[in-house]
């Protein structure tokens, strides 16, 4: 489980670059589909990961607020900020914990749902990028060492 | 890992279905990104997990051709019956077989690989149904009864 995380912090990471060629306002610009700009694609992956492993850990629900976070930097300072207990949590994960239910969710359930959201929203970035006539990530997982 | 190729499958039937309401001039329309039509992108994803499958059992590359499968009833027919053997192998996964080598590749990775290749692919599906006015299926994980 923890390789798919890393994969995605792997893509997240290649495409926070990728904004570094892209101006903030393409970045910010309004489009069709996802959560409507590229950055706000961005923020919400990092949010919404973030959100569900609190839940899982125990906490109560959380939310960052876009308007606090609309540009690359502070966007990609949260990305770091929030990914070390991310990844503490999930270094430790077992099928055993996968079995546990929060609310009507199990915990596996919960971690597949993080993992192939952020896959989603990257692959809508992907089109974006398309548009905007630039080259995007690469989604391969083979390759990355992630074995 | 069975439960990430099930949802997997569950959100490509979804897709399967929308298809049958927009035309086929719109599914085979060229578009920006991905593999430039929305049935196309759906024929991919099939390939795809068909020819790494085999390479895991052993066989031979093998790719089925676009041209032979440009209408929604072939792509949907060989989504079908390339499912069986996917499923066959997926559902006797374990962490030892992940370990195995596949040439530089392990087994895991490529596993993997398969599963966040259709999901980056179905994120796009997500964009262009946008682009077309059209509510895109949900990719939520969650709720699927995946537990």
């Amino acid at each position: 489980m923890l390789n798919l995380f890393q994969y995605n912090w792997q893509v997240r990471d290649d495409w926070f670059d990728w904004c570094t060629y892209v101006s903030e306002e393409e970045l910010l610009r309004a489009r069709v589909g996802g959560r409507g700009s590229i950055l706000h694609n961005l923020f919400h992956i990092v949010d919404v990961e973030q959100a569900w492993i609190r839940g899982l850990k125990g906490k109560s629900e959380f939310h960052y607020d876009f308007n606090d976070y609309s540009s690359l930097k502070s966007t990609r300072e949260l990305s770091m900020k929030c990914r070390p207990e991310v990844k503490d949590y999930v270094k430790n994960w077992s099928n055993e914990i996968g079995n546990l239910k929060l609310d009507e969710f199990s915990y596996g359930e919960v971690i597949r749902h993080v993992i192939a959201h952020e896959i989603h929203h990257i692959g809508q970035l992907s089109i974006w990028s398309r548009e905007l006539g630039l080259k995007p990530i690469s989604a391969n997982l083979i390759g990355r060492g992630l074995i």
